[in-house]
C-alpha cells in the first residue's frame, strides 16, 4: 500500500464553483494531486489512498479520503475530480468517515486525527524541499504515506505535528515543484522499486 | 533547452467548451501536459517549449507552440490552459506561426512539418512504453525534445514519421502512464542531471 496526504491550507470547506477551482482556495491543486496519485493511462492504481485535509473557510477542518480500490466513475480531469470533492464538502462532516460516492469519504478530522489514524497502517514521510533525496531512501520503504503541502506549503503549526509522526523528511527535487509533480515523482520512484 | 511534442489524436481544431475538456477530443490531457511541462511552484521553467499537434475535427492538422520564456498570464490549471488553447484554435491557421497570446502560437502544420522544424534545434526522442529506460540515457542528452501520444498513443502512420527523425525510443516506466505523468518524469530526470 501507499498513501498521500495533501494539506490544502485554504481549500474551501463548502461547495464551490467547478468553473473556478483555483478560486476555491486552490482546489485545482488538490484535484491534480488526486489525479496523479490514482490514475494510470486507462486504469486506476491498486492499493493507493489519498487523504486531503481542507483547512479553508467556512467550516474547517474537513478531511476527504479516497480509496483507489473502491473508486467508481472518477476520471482524471480536474473538473471531474472537483465534482467529487464538491459533493464531499457539501455533506455535514462528522467524526467518522462517511461515504459520499464509491471510494470517496468525508469526515471532520484535524491533521493530528488523520495522522493518528494513518500511522496504524503506514510509515509516514514528510516531503519538503530540503529533505533527504527520496531516491536514496525509497528502497527501504514499506507501506509509505507521504505528507505534503499545496502552493503555500505546510505551516509551522502543522509541520510540528507532522514531524511528531514522520519517519523522515524527504525531497524529490532541488527545484520547487508543484505538489502534484511531487506525487507523480513519488509514484514513479516507488514503481521502480516495485513497492 | 528542452521540448515536448504531444500528439492529440482527436483534439478539437475549433473552439470547444471549457467546461468539457475531455469531450473536446481529450483536450484535458493536452492541458495537463502543458502544465507539467512548463510550471514549477509559483514560477515557469526557463527554456522549455511545448508543441501540441491537434488532429481532431473539424480542421486538422493544427499545431500550437508554447514558449516558456515568452509566456504571460497562464496558470497551471486545466481550464486556464484550455482557454489559451481554445483561443489558439479559434484563429485561421496558416503555414507560419502566428502569435495568439504572449508565448502562444498557432499554425497549420503536419507532424512532418513540425519534426523538420524542431529537428533544427533539438535531438528528438520518442517516448514509448517498450523503449529503453530513460534513466540510462538521460545523461547523454543535449537539447532533447520528447514526442509522445495522448490516451490513444501514436498511430502507426505518425509513428513511422517520428522514427525517421528520432535519436532513440525511450520509456519512463514499466507501467502505462498518462501522458502528463511522462512529461513530469522526463522533467524530473533531466533536472537531476542539470540539463
Amino acid at each position: 500500500m501507499r498513501g498521500f496526504l495533501i494539506v490544502g491550507n485554504e481549500a474551501f470547506t463548502e461547495p464551490f464553483n467547478l468553473s473556478d477551482l483555483p478560486g476555491a482556495g486552490r482546489m485545482d491543486i488538490l484535484c491534480r494531486c488526486v489525479s496523479q496519485a490514482l490514475f494510470l493511462s486507462h486504469s486506476i492504481r491498486k492499493r493507493v489512498e489519498v487523504y486531503l485535509l481542507l483547512l479553508g473557510e467556512p467550516d474547517p477542518p474537513k478531511a476527504i479520503r479516497i480509496i483507489s480500490d473502491e473508486l467508481r466513475r472518477m476520471s482524471p480531469d480536474e473538473r471531474n475530480i472537483g465534482g467529487h470533492l464538491r459533493k464531499a464538502v457539501s455533506f455535514k462532516a462528522s467524526k467518522d468517515w462517511m461515504e459520499v460516492n464509491s471510494g470517496v469519504y468525508v469526515a471532520r478530522k484535524t491533521l493530528r486525527d488523520l495522522l493518528v489514524e494513518v500511522s496504524e497502517s503506514y510509515e509516514i514521510y514528510y516531503l519538503r524541499e530540503d529533505g533527504k533525496d527520496i531516491r536514496e531512501e525509497v528502497t527501504k520503504m514499506k507501506n509509505p504515506l507521504f505528507v505534503l503541502g499545496d502552493h503555500i506549503g505546510v505551516r509551522r503549526a502543522e509541520e510540528d505535528v507532522i514531524l511528531e509522526f514522520s519517519s523522515g523528511v524527504l525531497s524529490v527535487s532541488g527545484l520547487s515543484l508543484m505538489a502534484e509533480q511531487c506525487v507523480a515523482i513519488v509514484n514513479y520512484e516507488l514503481d521502480r522499486t516495485n513497492i
